[in-house]
C-alpha cells in the first residue's frame, strides 16, 4: 500500500479497511491532534504497548516477532541500556559546555572502532542532524556546493538533508545543487563510478563545485547493494580527485548491522571523510553522532563553534556507552553475520522469491511477478500478511518491489525458524 | 571572556589561566577527541558529576547554586520525570509510525495550554529541528523565502537555522534571504514595526517575496524584550498583511518561565502561525515540538509526509508528559512569577547595575561603566567572580554586557537570598 500522495511504501491508507473501533478513534484523535503529515504503517496499523528483545506487543494482546525495526538494535527495552539511562538521569543530566568526563571518554571509546584518519566525534540527537551538519561541513572545507546522492536516498528531515532524500517524494523541494545517480544495486562498481564520474562533469559544465557523494553505506532506501567488497572503491577515487568528500550515512547500516565490522564503510575498503550515525546508537533514546577526520574542522573550529544543547549530554552518553557494552558483550556483531547469512540462505531457497541482497542483518528480496517482473504489489500483500501472522517487516525500492528486512541483533536462529515459517504461509497469498 | 573567534561570550580561553592538572588534562583529551569546534563555559571550565534540584555539584565537591540552565527547568534529576523516563525505557520505545497512545494524548494535554487556533503539535529532537521543520512549512504555505530575525538571535544549529542565528558569529554564513532588524530592548512596538516595514519594503525592492518573522518571544540573545504587553502586536499585523508567517520560538522562554502562562507570546497580544519549543520541554530528555495552525500544514501533509525517527517517540512523551505534571503540581508558573518579580525588584535596587529587563525567571541586567556605558569586560569578571563563589549565571546581548539569569523554576525567595548575596560579594570586583 501506498500513502495517498503516493510518496510511502507500507502506508496505512485512511478508509481503505474496517478497523477496530477503538483504533479507528485513536487514529482520528491522532489526525486531529498531530495533523495531517503524519503516516502509519500496515492496512491495520498496530496499537503497540510493550517491547521486550525481539518482540513487540499491541494492545489487544498480540505477540509480533520484531524483524524491522533498526532502532531498537540490542533489543527492545534491554535492561543494561534501561538501567544506564536511568542511573544516569538520577544523576547528572547536562551539556558540553561544561567539562564532564562522559562525552569525552564516549568520544574516545568509539573513535577506536575507526581507522586512525577518523579522529572527532561530534554529537547530535539525530541521524538527520549528524548529515546536516556534515553537509554544512562539507561546504565549508570545499567551498564547493553540488551534492551526489542515489536515486532514493534518505538521508533525513532537515530543510537541507530532505531536500537531499528523493525517498520523501515530489512533495519535497530537493536542494537545488543535488545530482542523482541510479544505486550500484548490480554490484557493478566501475559502472557506479562512471554514474558518479558523469554527475561530476555535468556538475563542472554548469558551474557548480563538488562537495560531496553522500551515500547510506548499504544503499538501505534503494533497495539494499551489498557487494561485493571494495565496489564503491573506484567513486570513492574520482571524488577525492576533485578535492570533494565522502560522505558514510551509516544511520542504518551502523554498529554493528552488517556483520562485517561495526561499520559498513569497512566493506568498501575506502575510509570515508565524514561518517554519521544515529538510529541504534542509544537503542532508541535520541542520539546520533558525526566522525570525521581533522582536517575537515579545523578551519570551521578556528572561526565558528558548534553547540547542540542535548547533543552528548550525559543520559545520551550513558546510553550509547551501554548499547556498546551489549554490542561486545553479547557478541552481537558475529550473531548479525551468522543469523544474517543463515537467513540470506533460507531466502534464496524459498522458490517464487526474487534476488536477495544481504550484508549481516540488512536483508532486501526482491518481488517478482511469474514473468520475473518487479511485483510492489505482490510485496506489499506480503508485509500485509505477515503483519497478519504477527511479523514485522516492510519494503524497499523506488517501486516498493523489495521486502526490507532488518530485525534487532539479537535475532536468533530460532527466530529465524519462526520468521521462515510464517514467510512460507504468507507466500501463498502473494 | 570571548571565545578565540570572538564569537562565544563566557568562553573558556585555553591557555589564558593556569588550571587544575586534573582538568587540563580532561581538557586535552577533550580537544582530541571531539575537536576544535566545541567550546566550555568559564575561565576556569567546571567538571560537574551530579544535579539535584537548583544544585550542581563538582568533581572536587564544590557546590553550585544554578541560576543559569533553562533545560532542567523544574530542577535537576526531578525523581518525578527521572520515575517517568526510567518505567517507559523498561516498557516501550518506539515511534510514531505505529498507533501508540502516548504522543496522541501527550499532544492533545499540550494543545490545551494553547489558544484554539493551533490545532496540531509536531514532534523533534531539538529546538533546532522544530524552528527548521517550521521554515519548511513557512517556504512551502507561503511560497515566499525571505525571514526577519534580530540582530543577535539565536534560533538553532541547522545548516538553515543556523544561518538565521547571527548570534553563532561571523563563521556562519547567513541564509541568504535574512533580513537583520534591531531587537525592541527599548520595549517601544512602533519604532520595531516601522523596522520590520522598511525590512519588508527592501524585501520587495529585491523582488523576494516575505515567508516568515521568527522571533524568541523574549529576545533571549539580544538581551531580554520583556514589555510592556501587546508590543508586538503592530509588527505581527504588518507581517499578516503581507501574507506571511509569525513563528514565536518559544524553545527558551515556553513552559512557564516567563511567569504569565506557559507561553511568552501571550503577553504579546497575538496568536503566532507557528510556535517552537524544546530545550526544557523533557527536562534535559531531547524532546522538542512544533505546534501550528492547521492551515499552514494542510497542503504540504496532503503532498507530503514528515516522520522523526526519535521525535514523539513512546519514552520522550513520557518525560514531557512528567514535566507538564511537575509544573502543574508544583505551581511553577506562579512561582517564576512570585520569585522572578523579586529577583528583579531586587537586582534594580542594587546600586551599581544598569538597566534590568524580566519576565518571571527570565532576566538580563545591563552591566555599565562609571558613565554608563555597556562593560562587556566587568561583565564577563562578574560571571566569571560568581562561579568561582558557587553560583552559576551567564552573559547575552551582542556585546556581551548583559548578565542573563534563568534558574530552575524550583527557584525560591531562599535560593534568591543566597544568589543576592553572592552577587553583592561579587560586584567588588566588577
Amino acid at each position: 500500500m501506498r500513502a495517498p500522495d503516493n510518496t510511502m511504501l507500507n502506508a496505512f491508507v485512511p478508509g481503505a479497511v474496517d478497523l477496530p473501533a477503538a483504533d479507528q478513534q485513536l487514529i482520528d484523535r491522532r489526525a486531529k491532534a498531530m495533523g495531517p503529515a503524519y503516516r502509519l504503517f500496515y492496512e491495520k496499523p498496530l496499537n503497540l504497548v510493550r517491547g521486550e528483545d525481539v518482540w513487540l506487543y499491541g494492545a489487544d494482546g498480540t505477540k509480533y516477532l520484531d524483524v524491522y525495526n533498526n532502532v531498537a538494535s540490542v533489543g527492545h527495552s534491554h535492561p543494561h541500556v534501561v538501567r544506564a539511562i536511568s542511573n544516569q538521569a538520577a544523576t547528572l543530566c547536562t551539556h558540553t559546555r561544561y567539562l564532564t568526563t562522559e562525552p569525552v571518554a564516549f568520544a574516545e571509546r568509539l573513535l577506536v572502532s575507526f581507522p586512525e584518519e577518523i579522529g572527532h566525534v561530534m554529537f547530535t540527537n539525530s541521524g538527520s542532524e549528524a548529515n546536516d551538519l556534515a553537509l554544512r561541513l562539507a561546504f565549508d572545507v570545499t567551498g564547493g556546493s553540488g551534492v551526489i546522492i542515489t536515486n532514493n536516498a534518505y538521508h533525513g528531515t532537515t530543510h537541507l538533508i530532505a531536500g537531499l532524500s528523493p525517498s520523501l517524494g515530489p512533495g519535497v523541494l530537493p536542494y537545488q545543487n543535488t545530482w542523482l545517480v541510479a544505486p550500484p544495486l548490480d554490484a557493478d562498481g566501475q559502472a557506479f563510478a562512471q554514474r558518479v564520474s558523469a554527475a561530476l562533469e555535468d556538475m563542472r559544465a554548469k558551474g557548480i563545485k563538488p562537495a560531496a557523494l553522500l551515500i547510506d553505506s548499504i544503499f538501505t532506501s534503494d533497495g539494499v547493494a551489498a557487494g561485493p567488497k571494495g565496489f564503491l572503491a573506484p567513486a570513492a577515487a574520482l571524488m577525492k580527485k576533485e578535492g570533494a568528500l565522502i560522505i558514510a550515512d551509516e544511520v542504518q547500516p551502523g554498529f554493528g548491522r552488517t556483520g562485517d565490522s561495526m561499520w559498513c564503510f569497512t566493506r568498501h575498503a575506502i575510509v570515508p571523510d565524514m561518517v554519521t550515525m544515529g538510529k541504534p546508537m542509544g537503542n532508541g533514546y535520541p542520539v546520533a553522532a558525526l566522525a570525521l577526520r581533522p582536517e575537515v574542522i579545523a578551519d570551521f573550529g578556528a572561526k565558528s563553534r558548534y553547540f547542540n544543547t542535548f547533543g552528548g549530554n550525559t543520559i545520551a552518553m550513558a546510553a550509547a556507552n551501554a548499547v556498546l557494552d551489549v554490542i561486545e558483550n553479547q557478541d552481537l556483531i558475529v550473531n548479525a553475520k551468522k543469523v544474517g547469512d543463515a537467513m540470506a540462505q533460507a531466502l534464496r531457497q524459498t522458490a517464487g522469491l526474487g534476488e536477495v541482497r544481504a550484508a549481516g542483518l540488512m536483508l532486501a528480496v526482491d518481488i517478482i511477478d511469474a514473468n520475473g517482473s518487479p511485483d510492489p504489489i505482490a510485496a506489499s500483500r506480503l508485509v500485509n500478511q505477515l503483519a497478519q501472522k504477527g511479523v514485522l517487516i516492510s519494503t524497499s525500492r523506488k517501486d516498493g518491489s523489495a521486502l526490507k528486512i532488518r530485525p534487532p541483533l539479537t535475532f536468533s536462529l530460532k527466530h529465524l525458524d519462526f520468521f521462515m515459517e510464517k514467510l512460507l504461509q504468507a507466500i501463498k497469498y502473494k
